[in-house]
């Protein structure tokens, strides 16, 4: 298991390993893996994620196949809010959807507590997990604009258009529903941190739908508050489409800024002050591309991450489920062979100049 | 028609009138007006947009219901790639299917012209608008890189990962295939001029979908040449999700910038260097907000424009479909009634802190 001198946990507080540069992908378990779909077989997403044994085959899977430096545990955000007793389901090529929206005050004062013994599923597959793997366990969570939005819409959306038209006309119901989902997600990482989960990332993956006054004033204090939960491991704060953001998601409470590939790692660390160690960003849509033209996108993203207090290589968003998982298992032997050159050459050019 | 004095051809031309700021809907002509709904029944997207009469109707409805300021020609960016002979339909509900997706160079090279005569229905429906209304009539087309998502992929996609990985891997390709739809766009462009268009808008829907390199080297030369191609009329250049390229789609070639929510009108300004005007960028979102909500988003937005050198008061992106069209005509009256004592205002806020 991860100690400090663990590459993902060294780079995700800044002291980055020189002989190694991490690296994992978001959804690594999951659909692009023949192995997981055979594990799946039979059994919906919700069923699965409260099988321990299976969700310690599944997290475990990616790590054996790719040789990636973090295991991220497999579940869902919304599997908090179930257990919450929130009626919801996850539907196959559609994603979450709940059976009654949420927009009134009144169903938001009804949503219960959830204890982290309602969770004890997860903790139980983080123990089994700890003992098993040989690289850290990464717990996660939801983060309360993405997790109101499903609730709101009643299932994803390209818009948002109901669930920020609600925030903005009805601010106090929208802050109440964010500090109870933000509860939940706090239980949800921290019966994963109670099983041995070493580092949390947290996804507001639609945060990047808001414009940034609008992130500061309903989405940001709740995050914050989420994050000011889980001081005692290394924090990952990630969305999509953050590039006016970056700032405001470092100074919610984080370690580590996940970045989409809009935005090169040297750039994103200037924006938020260079205090923070970077995760990303290889665009997840050219997982297609010839390997020449991958490989060279992958030297350019190790040599902008030079330029950041630490560097944990990763896509800007998740593996497509149509991903060939060979190329994953062949950049992540790249990253491993011939980052940490390419990053020593880089910091070398970059003495030079100064 | 729009001469040098009217407003909206005066903020695209960065002269804006201190009377009036100008207002205008993308697809303000469409799903959301119950009179467009009628108008189109029984009748397929494509069809419609062969019909002059229908496409005069369906295109100055929005002017006469909400007093608009442009009217926009009623189309779609795919119907000079159907003129040509590509076979393709628009799937309601879906968007733009193209039965066989193009991935080879002797596709691209059996690709045909186009020549204007072979859009003179476009050309006519144009003349009989300019006909009929007294508020400058707005030309449109595809850009080269959203164009050729679709041509690639077969359809909508939200990664654009088979055109992405497809753009890199063989640019000399996708050089090609670009060329010939930024010439495509450029006859559908000139039809609508030679039929009275006064401006026109670029639309690039998903080059916020690319990082900024990658738009630099695959996307802006194919865009330069397409708005190069039109400099006798003001031409706006939009896309969504434009943050990082705001500066490359601005030296690409046009007078005025269009804006989504996600930066600032002011900030977007600046970004660009100042010389340009923008048009937004009110969150179509936030539509079924509490009027008062949206109001002061009204009042926000043009506050930032006056921090620009002209203003062409727009949503960030499209109308959304179940919009409640009687919400944009009070957003249209509150931004002539109140946008220029706004504007005024803000002009004198930032003369005294100078």
């Amino acid at each position: 298991m991860g100690g400090v001198t663990d590459p993902f946990l060294a780079a995700a507080r800044c002291e980055p390993d020189p002989d190694r540069i991490p690296v994992w992908f978001m959804r690594q378990a999951g659909r692009s893996l023949p192995e997981y779909r055979e594990a799946r077989a039979g059994t919906t997403m919700l069923e699965a994620c409260r099988i321990p044994e299976l969700v310690c085959e599944i997290t475990a899977q990616p790590v054996r196949r790719h040789g990636v430096d973090a295991a991220v545990f497999y579940s869902d955000i919304m599997v908090p809010l179930k257990a919450a007793g929130i009626d919801l389901d996850i539907v196959p090529g559609t994603g979450p959807v709940v059976a009654e929206p949420i927009r009134s005050r009144a169903q938001v004062d009804a949503l219960p507590e959830l204890g982290v013994e309602d969770l004890d599923f997860v903790t139980e597959a983080a123990r089994l997990l700890v003992a098993e793997l040989d690289v850290p366990l990464l717990g996660f969570c939801g983060a309360p604009f993405t997790l109101a939005s499903y609730l709101v819409q009643g299932g994803p959306s390209k818009d948002h258009a109901v669930a920020k038209s609600f925030m903005v006309s009805e601010p106090e119901t929208w802050n109440a529903l964010c500090q109870r989902l933000a509860q939940y997600s706090e239980v949800f990482l921290r019966a994963q941190i109670e099983g041995g989960a070493a580092a949390v990332q947290v996804f507001d993956s639609w945060a990047g739908s808001l414009a940034p006054e609008d992130y500061r004033s309903f989405v940001k204090p709740h995050v914050r508050g989420l994050l000011g939960s889980v001081t005692d491991v290394p924090r990952i704060h990630f969305g999509v489409g953050t590039s006016e953001l970056l700032a405001d998601m470092a100074a919610a409470g984080c370690e580590v800024v996940g970045v989409d590939h809009r935005v090169p790692l040297a750039e994103a660390s200037r924006r938020v002050g260079g205090g923070h160690a970077m995760q990303g960003n290889l665009d997840p849509a050219l997982l297609k591309a010839d390997w020449e033209v991958i490989a060279a996108r992958v030297e350019a993203v190790i040599r902008s991450g030079a330029h950041t207090p630490g560097h944990i290589f990763n896509l800007g968003h998740g593996v497509p489920p149509d991903t060939d998982p060979t190329v994953l298992t062949r950049i992540v032997e790249l990253v491993h062979e011939e980052g940490p050159t390419w990053r020593r050459d880089e910091l070398e050019r970059i003495a030079d100049n100064d």
